[in-house]
């Protein structure tokens, strides 16, 4: 092919050029944001992978694969593990994938992340599901979802995420394209936030509904309570999470007949600052026993008096973005929330959440679920190790004989 | 519907409250970036519109209208372009549109324009065809052009472009939702780019094909002698420009499939710095002529031999951004470029480029033009005035018998 063209190219002359490997014409790597002099590369190794505590970056793509059948083998799964972990390793530092052939479009990762899951129905397809962490389970129906098959499941996730939309496109490829005859795509799900506050990257953003979105989050400590997996279970999983997968379409045609009050009221926070009715600015807390003529300020159904924790294990990280797609014919928006929930255990921490939510939120009239899926966010990795390494040589000693 | 939901919301109680005016509520607006201190409006009123000689956005969306049948009036139009330019003026400032739903989404525009035109269609349609441009007319078939009606035509265009999604996303949903009962979409294209050199947002960018992009540009005066109408043909057009789109698929499978050296060779240049094969500099002149071992350096087929104005008369203002959108069931990449040039005439700028490159570009193997189209984009206008008024007021004369 490459022989052809360059025929074709040359017409009736030949040419002869150097063979230079792609790496080495590569320009110096960007390592911080000239605009900001931040560093904007996110660290790869670790206990924990990244994409998750890592501030949010602006640009998320979640993609969703289903390996083929003929690889529904844990030496299917270990070579897409060996090829991620070395992509992963390399893109995210600003470094070209290994014959990467568009090695420019690594060079300014933005704080790319690279983020893998496994789906309960990759335990059940590799017949693993001894393995499988308890916290794994499809989440329960809820009265209010309409989901769509086109939107939910996947033996595998990659989340992927950067401060710009170019090394998100790259690694989607790279990552792709490496394992395309060993897994086909699900599902891609795209989203973008901004900070309301440039200088707290970390903390709320805007919806596409005006609300501001994110205002009660983790930080710290807290990580270790509610995110990181303990290997209390599955040893193999410690350090890994579980990632629920949300989304959450937007009814932006009746949402707009609504008063702003109204609005005000179903979401349980000013539109302006999102401050709680009861306060006066974001951060303050709500006060859910405050009364004015002996009505609730709060309404007891707006969405901030449900979505709270009401014990204190229902915590967990909510890293939403915003998605905005091209609409189906004759309607004029297809937006709404590409909701990521974090957590050790959903069935602890989401599911109730999600349950009082989908019981009696006001906002439900306005909000419908049309995507679901949950995934096992791998444990980190140390150099020289490769993605989900610590289950699969589990495995390979569980057949092996060897349980020692 | 306000009312129901609310009584719904309140259950069993009633809750008064204030009904305070949207664009009350409304935080500072944002004038500047302050990452970077440079100033995040554009202006709005002036002789031509934003979106064409503007620095370059991060982000683009193109919308492309038809008016309903029963809209297909001077009176139609001229409704929608009262409606545009309010919207217009409003949200490109970072001040919420009239009646605006969302209005913090609009504080801050990060650089909002919004560019209005005409397709030749339009003035099919409103039988104003008097009073279409000569310059306007549908491109001629090229040999490449693989064309699908969804990506082309359409009686009017809004490019919207900003640094960032938010604000494209919710002027999108403004200028739409305004226009509903009048027009229906007939496409959306969305794109995205980011300059080589932070410190040069107006220089070139990088394509997902790897390749430095849009390094011949115009500047300065050359805008007055190649992308503003002088009024010659149709006074009302004076300070207009014709805007050409072209969504020209990447074919990353085969393209992937070859060697650097090779790619090079198609191009015209070095896939690092976007030099010349004659070169060492992105800036420097390609020598044409240069020959070693009597073979040319740079091939007489490559994309810059042939892409390269040959006449003076054949410059034109390249303003391109990357797509890559989720590909069809089986396939990878659904990426490319939407490609959007701007002059006065398209028949002696763009076209006989266009034709050099269909009839023997070496690239051609690798890209594949998917949808075209091509719109008047209106004169400017002064702070009282809506867009196309001047074509409007001058049809009411005629209609009236008042040429003068």
């Amino acid at each position: 092919m490459a022989e052809l063209s360059r025929r074709r190219l040359l017409g009736a002359g030949a040419l002869v050029a150097g063979t230079a490997g792609a790496a080495a014409v590569v320009g110096p790597r960007l390592v911080s944001d000239p605009a900001t002099g931040e560093a904007a590369v996110e660290p790869f190794y670790g206990p924990h992978q990244g994409g998750v505590a890592t501030v949010p970056q602006r640009y998320a793509t979640l993609l969703a694969f289903d390996l083929r059948p003929e690889h529904r083998t844990v030496a299917g799964l270990r070579s897409i593990m060996k090829l991620w972990t070395a992509d992963a390793a390399r893109l995210t530092q600003g470094l070209p994938a290994l014959a990467d052939t568009e090695p420019e479009l690594a060079t300014s990762p933005a704080r790319l992340t690279v983020t893998v899951g496994y789906g309960p129905t990759l335990f059940d397809a590799l017949r693993l599901t001894r393995a499988q962490p308890a916290t794994l389970r499809e989440l329960p129906a809820f009265s209010v979802d309409r989901l769509e098959p086109r939107w939910g499941g996947g033996h595998l996730v990659v989340q992927l995420c950067a401060d710009s939309p170019l090394p998100v496109s790259h690694a989607v490829r790279v990552l792709t394209k490496n394992v395309r005859s060993m897994a086909t795509v699900r599902w891609i799900q795209r989203g973008f936030r901004e900070p309301i506050r440039t200088e707290d990257p970390a903390g709320s953003m805007r919806n596409l509904m005006g609300q501001v979105d994110g205002t009660v989050n983790l930080a710290g400590s807290q990580f270790d309570q509610f995110v990181w997996d303990h290997g209390e279970d599955q040893d193999w999983f410690a350090g890994g999470t579980i990632l629920i997968v949300r989304r959450i379409r937007a009814e932006m045609d009746t949402w707009d007949q609504l008063g702003r009050d109204t609005k005000e009221l179903v979401v349980g926070r000013t539109l302006g600052s999102g401050a709680p009715l009861t306060g006066h600015q974001e951060s303050d807390e709500p006060d859910f026993d405050a009364h004015v003529g002996g009505i609730p300020v709060i309404p007891p159904n707006s969405h901030i008096a449900l979505a709270r924790h009401h014990k204190d294990s229902e915590q967990f990280l909510r890293r939403p973005y915003n998605y905005d797609d091209p609409p189906p014919a004759g309607q004029i928006s297809d937006s709404g929330l590409l909701f990521l929930a974090f957590q050790r255990d959903p069935a602890a921490q989401f599911v109730p959440v999600q349950q009082r939510i989908s019981d009696g939120d006001a906002l439900n009239e306005w909000v419908t679920p049309v995507g679901s899926a949950s995934f096992a966010v791998l444990p980190g990795v140390r150099e020289g190790e490769y993605l989900g390494q610590r289950l699969l040589d589990a495995v390979d000693r569980a057949t092996n004989g060897d349980n020692g």
